[in-house]
């Protein structure tokens, strides 16, 4: 690992006094803005996502606003997926795609007001993409990045801290449901939602110089469930079968082949971006598809970032997109693209740096 | 500093391995790659450029390529810079403008034939954004990332190094001309370019794969120069009021606000996008201009990122973008966006972290 120098295009987040503070050890610069990744102890951070509460600054994930008379058309223009039915105060997640049904990004989708969307974003500069469509197509519509900057709080113990917080009303929200409120003074929204399948909420802070506040006030009120700072776990994610965009995904890669066929609702106006291109994919079906994939006992630990070779019978099917160890598996498991003809339990072959290990091919979420 | 811990999102550059065996220290990322930015001596690697010959790898300067019959159109499309008598060989700085005229990139276009182009591009996603208008417009084009790799070579004796490997006739091109040619069996562009007003040419590698015997070659017939490894520099770029952006724009800064009006053509066919905007901010002038600020002898040597006020007479005149330590001028310098009715030559105060600094504003370049 190398140090990252600071420069002025890569932004700090809001909390990072509070993390640096919390002892944070590695960063990744998503959004053009610092992500902190771990904290010194991956297993203990694991384990406290997976047993009590966590803490992660995620204020990388940028919102992109889209207010205006025209907001609720263009978020349907930008996203295959019926938003007709969507109330104020409802997230979906949507598979945006580009003109050729080519996954562009996977965020949830925020109905703040019948007139204002945010797009909660994986790293890309979707905010180029929704300006280029709105002003191409003369929508009346206005399209920025707010002082938004989410904390999220992961794990079985995470709703009773933000209960604790906010009140028992949190824990009716269903999952992407999200209410705007105050804690303290500093307003926020409170979303049911997150990258992790251990429950958990995130908090929208709407003020980006009252983070460290926020921050201490969540700590705090987390104690008696042993929280502590934590970060997006890829171990967690691969285990539950999480899309990482970018990581799992390619230059065309579609919804269907990334497990995002039930986010994709095909009778969206013909006028959505790429709907005729995802009918066309639906009906002959994907050519790849994202699987597990398990190395063999003897294997040894690994964490593989980038893609390996996956074979089945000496020939390539596909290519793993990343490798980690489970501790609950206790085994090197990972995610892989391969061919659509591939079988769920069939043995196959990943060509490592560290040499080739047999493996074989699973159904997700692992876990 | 923090460490940047690897994922499958960001990158590698091809030069990994060159770069690590060199010694580099820091990174930043950018376009999802990892780039160089320091080799543990920041002031010899300033003195190589400025007197010598650094090799930098700046493979993270990837190419947005526009091919198809439709290219050439798209081309003009998107910059509002008079392509018509742009020769195929030769490449234009442009200033990729929103529909409002926001300046969204500066990419050095390349027209390699007269359907084919590189955007050779800052950090920003412009493939999403040629690739919403082409469609929108409904143009024959393909939008993809070549496997492109540039390795820049830079400084007062690039030149002789470059010509020691491809011959005198380097030596005859003029700014952002370019050749295709081959070294040693390995396919590559050579352009005169690059981000330093030291002169150099960019490699433009055209097959990962060689990145190591291409870093090789060129330092081995940099040795009798003086080559070493080096890193687009930030001191040498503010000297030479070079544009970083990113770093020096904001979401709505125009190329007229950051010296670039001389790269815009206001008679380009009016769907050039956001030429119609970019004609009204020409007719009554841009708010802001970017300057340089001096701050006064007694100041401490200071690298500051990020954005600071700028003060005259007491009020809030606009913010600095970045300051460096210059080691030619022996003064902290950095660049500043400020009031369009700011003075050079006038007195200011800078209020930084580390104090409230005075100085002064300085027309661009420093040197």
């Amino acid at each position: 690992m190398a140090l990252v120098s600071p420069n002025a295009r890569v932004r700090r987040s809001p909390y990072h006094e509070a993390t640096r503070a919390a002892g944070v050890t590695s960063v990744e610069i998503y959004n053009r803005m610092e992500m902190p990744t771990g904290y010194g102890d991956p297993e203990a951070e694991y384990w406290r996502l997976i047993e009590g509460a966590a803490l992660w600054d995620v204020a990388c994930e940028r919102q992109v606003q889209i207010a205006g008379p025209d907001a609720a058309r263009l978020a349907q223009i930008l996203a295959p997926r019926d938003l007709a039915r969507c109330p104020v105060g409802q997230g979906r997640y949507v598979a945006l795609c580009d003109h050729e049904g080519v996954l562009i990004n996977d965020p949830v989708l925020l109905k703040l007001a019948p007139d204002r969307f945010w797009l909660s974003i994986a790293d890309a500069d979707i905010w180029l993409w929704a300006r280029a469509i709105a002003a191409e197509r003369r929508l009346d519509v206005v399209i920025d990045e707010p002082d938004v900057s989410p904390l999220a709080v992961q794990g079985p113990k995470a709703e009773a801290v933000v209960a604790s917080l906010f009140g028992d009303w949190v824990r009716e929200l269903h999952r992407f449901a999200f209410r705007e409120t105050r804690l303290a003074g500093i307003s926020l929204v409170v979303a049911r939602s997150g990258w992790s399948k251990q429950g958990g909420f995130e908090l929208y802070l709407l003020d980006g110089s009252k983070a460290t506040a926020l921050w201490e006030m969540v700590m705090e009120a987390g104690g008696p469930f042993g929280i502590g700072p934590g970060s997006p776990n890829d171990v967690e994610r691969i285990e539950s079968g999480l899309l990482a965009f970018g990581c799992d995904t390619d230059a065309g890669t579609n919804p269907f082949e990334v497990r995002l066929g039930r986010f994709v609702d095909l009778d969206v106006p013909d006028d959505t971006i790429g709907i005729a291109a995802l009918r066309r994919i639906a009906t002959v079906g994907p050519v790849r598809q994202q699987l597990g994939v398990m190395l063999a006992e003897e294997a040894p630990r690994e964490r593989a970032v980038g893609r390996f070779a996956v074979l089945a019978g000496g020939e390539r099917i596909g290519t793993t997109t990343e490798l980690v160890w489970s501790w609950r598996l206790q085994r090197t498991i990972g995610l892989a693209l391969v061919d659509a003809a591939a079988v769920p339990g069939s043995a196959v072959e990943v060509r490592l740096d560290a040499g080739s290990f047999a493996g074989s091919l699973r159904e997700l979420p692992f876990l």
